[in-house]
């Protein structure tokens, strides 16, 4: 699990993700009903890491008990495809590989990447992408089906490993688990960056929400501008995720206090890995895909739940 | 009704917006409820013109049995406003009088009024300006409760006043009513000229759609960039919708057609009348501020038909 080098440790996640992994086996292994759950993948790029993710994706879901049918499609055709997939009773989770259409502007005042998002039913939305989540994780809103609060949101799935890998490695679970907490997030990104500082916040952190033009500082009850520098926020963050799409960026060594926890989001190396491990108790985790993948599951299982006629 | 000029007409809205307001006065004569229908109206602004069109709204509404509370609300307060406004049952119908904050950037991706829009839950979103419909809209959804299809979806009140003064002119009401006709439409602002785009061409048309830097076409089944000028796309159609927000805007009386319906939508006059009233045929519709306030409280009505616990 954790490789030592003085007293700062290099994270892997492998058994974080195996543990969500066995509770979701157990409960496929339960499941008696001719309409088992399936997730659709629609690829529509040629992004070769797109593709092996998706390969991946698929080979984790098949050993876990869930089927997982990734269809190859046109981007021209692809709303079509996520219509008859909205309609169809034997899918219960969808997925589209971004970007497939990147910024190109659209008549709708949004990118079509993002009128994609909401073209998937939420209720099939493993993502959780939707507006329909988005709004309501901005606003607090922890339920589907206010005031029962029986159905939980379907939240984002990096976003909601970095918490699950949070839980982790500080034991919480009590209401506002992190409050207290100072959290320096640089990435607002639709997918991860600003959901999970929605997230963070809303368990009661003080978050900077850092992206390349503005740093936002984010709490439960207030998201507001700050003049706050990458520096400063990270000097008073007790846990830093780093979350930059670019090789070149890395984020200064003497910005990370002793005993900051820093998650890596990207799939680049954002910090000097020997330099960061030489500060007094820091914990490095230089990667989440693999409980992302077991959140794609746990997801999809809620979306089953909700929708399947059992 | 008209105001005939050789034998082209400038239309005033009264009688339209009067057959509806009949309508509405007739349904809530008949209400007997300790819960009679009730609209709330937020405003945060010092605009003149805001005020002046509330205080209005309040009249009309009232004439028409209808209750309307205006509420004089700081900016920074309206958002729990409005969440208290969700909450309380006796209030059916919540309304902003926007711009409120302008396109200040926020943490969330979107300007602090659109988000500020979401806010207002659907069932009493009167001014039908929530992504929950315009995502529908846009997809040429037409009812709340598929596969039911009971509940009309509520549309934005500027834009189906524009169809309910074309369904005058033109005396129709089947399905596809507006197959072979072209329109221009000037804005494609999220209020006004953005969903009438769609629920025209939800309705048949070729729509062109028209804003400071680009012109898309707008059909019911593709939205694509166009390359297509002002000039070319009235010169094309037999209806043209104005609506730029702008003293100085004129447009070019020679790219008017005869036979042409120009509505205008903008607080400002978008054409040089005398000129417009010389071209053969033309109808002119120089204001739909009446026809707009029925719509509201027509939505009004549908939500609380939808919510009230009678």
């Amino acid at each position: 699990m954790s490789n030592k080098l003085d007293n700062s440790q290099i994270i892997h996640t492998d058994k974080i993700a195996l543990f969500h992994r066995e509770t979701i086996k157990k409960y496929t292994k339960n499941i008696l009903t001719k309409n088992p759950p399936k997730i659709v993948g629609f690829l529509a790029n040629d992004d070769p890491a797109a593709k092996s993710y998706a390969k991946w994706t698929k080979k984790a879901c098949e050993s876990d008990g869930i089927q997982f049918e990734l269809k190859y499609v046109d981007k021209d055709d692809l709303e079509t495809h996520v219509e008859d997939a909205n309609k169809n009773d034997s899918i219960h989770g969808i997925m589209i590989y971004y970007p497939v259409f990147g910024n190109m502007k659209t008549f709708y005042g949004m990118s079509m990447d993002e009128y994609l998002r909401d073209s998937i039913h939420p209720k099939k939305d493993i993502e959780g992408l939707n507006s329909y989540y988005s709004s309501k994780l901005y606003r607090n809103i922890r339920f589907m089906d206010s005031p029962h609060n029986l159905k939980k949101l379907i939240l984002p799935c990096t976003p909601i490993a970095v918490v699950k890998i949070l839980e982790y490695l500080y034991q919480y679970n009590e209401p506002d688990p992190l409050l207290g907490k100072t959290i320096t997030i640089i990435n607002r990104s639709d997918i991860v960056g600003r959901p999970l500082a929605a997230m963070l916040a809303n368990d009661g952190a003080v978050v900077y929400s850092i992206d390349i033009d503005s740093t936002f500082v984010v709490t439960k009850k207030k998201k507001s501008l700050s003049q706050m520098t990458v520096e400063e926020s990270c000097k008073q963050s007790q846990i830093i995720i780093t979350g930059v799409p670019v090789k070149s960026y890395q984020l200064p060594s003497k910005y990370i206090q002793p005993n900051t926890t820093i998650i890596n989001v990207s799939s680049f190396k954002n910090v000097n890995i020997e330099e960061v491990l030489k500060i007094p108790n820091v914990r490095y985790v230089p990667q989440v895909g693999k409980v992302t993948v077991a959140m794609l599951e746990r997801n999809l299982l809620r979306c089953y739940d909700n929708t399947n006629n059992k």
